[in-house]
């Protein structure tokens, strides 16, 4: 909670379980990441990358409530459907274009699983709620896109949906997963063996 | 927050978009549902049925921070992986055996997306941490198996993974879901088709 | 809070008082209590047994905000006038029939400390807000009852009324007690000596 | 939460169940109560009263999370047993002396119930942990005593535990209180009556 | 909090104050504004322009806890010395070079106010904890700057101390800013001259 | 949050970064501080003396959400503009008189900086909401007064804005002062010498 920044222990303490420095040492550097958000990063298999600046980056960020990411975007790259458990996300386009959508909880019908989507350009905002799964695609086929986005944690966790279904460790079982996506078992071994 | 129990105006209000009645005439009736959690309710395709008492169900819940389920369990049946966006869950089998899982967040390796499970049998309790992908799943063929599940939120939602990314309305770009679980579109659609 | 989950310190570490396994180690054992709720277990002098899993007996809750119980009624038995000071309850009967209620706050007249109470057959739901005086009475005098509880504090607390007024180590002046019950010193005297 | 002290809206507005002011038409009236708590006031049957000023009374505390009360005491009068279900309460001594304690929750013995009390004299501070069951007690038979308290809510509520339990409307079954503390019925009958 | 995003309600409701639309009609231009963030804009007096997005832009941010903002800087131009009063805010630099700092709180010696500051270039993350007094300053005669910046509230609030101390709405008597600053009152009505 | 106050470990713990205790062990003394309020104090250069009981002075306000302050006003001596990062603040007048104020924030005007204020006189009550800077003033030219405030947290911090403004160690530089104020350099210096 916010009652927690002045700390008087002369001992190594800690909150949320990161370490809390004697407020009498506290300097700069506590509260600053050089050169963090500045370059591209080389994208993965499905063409993004993400640097989130978190209380694991900035200690003094402990139990402030929030963080921020720079995400890089091939042409044709995507942030691929995930969730935050612990975080509201709002995003700016820097360069480029986005479609972005997220898909709202089970709700009765004719309201269940709607999925909201726009195509942001520079200087667009959009919000996905937290817990809610969402995605950002870059649709240009020449040019990468870049995005500032913020979170409303500290540490706000992340969750790519393809791999925590479909390349957990251990697997799922691929009867469960059968039945869940209502197919085949060799399809799920399928989906398994690609992510 | 629990600041706002009582309430004293005339006039009718409302607290996170529910309408709260006058405290002076609040009765019993406010925080009791009759027989909500008692019978089998038929299962669905999946082979699960859940009856949630939340909020809409329940108008005193409201702020209170907490919901409760009958979850039932057709043999072989399961409630598909899903999340809670803004709950944790913890369960106790009544009847039958409930094989469960979550996976963990996008970790470092070697903890990325660990998943973690156990077979529940009556009487144990288990806890699905908030946001987090999870399931149950009933491995006995023959019997059914029934659980109470109590959530963190008078409201905590529910995002079944398979509805939301292969069933939403309308439904996300299969360019977008074949990159992310890197299969070909037809694999996406059969996918889209069958939820 | 909600930010918490994830922890990559290698060092044990202490949330709230408990301690944090390194997040490398956790497994499912973390999140599980394996035969915590199954049987009936002896009920005490008013006839009740409350077996409450939480943060002590499954690690795993920590900051996760909930609770559940078993609660054993003999015929007749009830658990007595109590408060949980950190949480609300949500209650669901299982076997039996219970006569519940709580006492409202003190509200102006005509709505001070207003009683309200409900008869509770298997699967009715029922709710105790926040710090409220509540019970539950089994009526039957032949057969026993039983209720899963669950709360929204993976530390509620309990404080059973009887106990903590008449019955605390020390004890209160019967000085103080009389005049707050507006009665004798030998009836306070009394009293004291049956809890 | 605190993020909402500045309203926008032109239309009025409820919060928490209370009338928020077009912020425009605020003005320093709504955060001040004139003549509140300089006065002795009449004591009540057991020698006390509390005059609490929290947002029924100052409507600009709504969502800031305190109130502050006088409390004065006659000789040999008292505040009694009684909860915030809450707010943690925090109290010093203007005039007088005051007996003071409060009762730990039902933790495991020999720590079951602990009663921890205090003799305050003028300008002593003591704090009332949220939720649990305390109370003041002027011991000079010849002179009054007065506090001034503070409270972690807007709208802390209380909880007078001999009229919750002995004098609620309508009374809880003589039964239920007679098991409860393991007296007669006539004994609680007697209690019942004397409230 | 977050339980409140899936709302049922079909009439016009209002959480924290602002109107919260019927679930079944909330679409995506209700997380989404256009062109907020992406040109530069004409600075003010002391050189600069804060664009805020919060939940007075996009409706949809209501609870969730998050804003986001540009901030342009002129040649010299600065951010000038302000809190917000309900947020931490977490910046990185999108162009030209920045020298920030924030002063700490009345801490005993040797550790009163201190004056934690950095000079920040392109992509360098810095994190100002809420409430503290802060600023940003652009260095560079030639060139401008432009920082992105997000604030962990909604409705996080400023309050730029130079126009709140000597520039409000009427002004504060200099009798008591004479003696705050310890200078002469015809010193502090030129502070209130050009302000 | 609520859930911690009762915690079972038995080896030293922290919460918030203050050592917890072993319940086992706690008594009355961890709620309590003798002759903390009662006695006027000398006064410092602008006529005021707050004597603030807070977590560092109680530990059992541990995680509970409040504090309790003496303030003590010589003639014509204020508590100058200053903010609580973490806490609003409801006041009491004990003695004396005293001409209140607080200035609200950034809003579009005509509603910009407004300077709402108040004299109180005894057992007068009023509010200064969260990060908003506020000052209390004693106009009698002859005689003291004194106040009790409580704040809504159990470490509220206090930044005295003439102090972290001109006051700081080392000191902000005075091109970004004399720009932010809207002054020369050397009425910069001026203040910087006068705080």
């Amino acid at each position: 909670s916010r009652n927690n920044f002045v700390r008087p222990k002369l001992t190594p303490i800690r909150v949320n379980g990161f370490v809390c420095k004697n407020p009498m040492e506290v300097n700069a550097d506590d509260f600053f990441k050089a050169a963090a958000l500045d370059k591209p990063r080389v994208t993965n298999k499905v063409g993004s990358n993400v640097t989130l600046i978190n209380v694991m980056q900035i200690a003094g960020l402990n139990t402030l409530g929030i963080s921020i990411a720079r995400i890089d975007y091939a042409p044709l790259g995507q942030n691929p459907p995930h969730t935050h458990p612990r975080a509201t996300e709002i995003l700016t386009v820097l360069e480029g274009t986005l479609y972005v959508g997220f898909v709202t909880s089970n709700q009765p019908a004719p309201n269940r699983n709607k999925f909201l989507s726009k195509v942001l350009n520079k200087g667009d905002v959009f919000v996905f709620p937290v817990g809610l799964i969402h995605f950002q695609f870059n649709p240009n086929p020449h040019k990468p896109a870049v995005a500032i986005a913020a979170l409303s944690s500290q540490n706000p966790g992340a969750i790519t949906i393809a791999n925590a279904v479909f390349g957990s460790d251990p697997q799922i079982s691929d009867d469960v997963l059968a039945k869940a996506f209502q197919v085949e078992k060799n399809t799920i071994d399928w989906l398994q063996g690609h992510v």
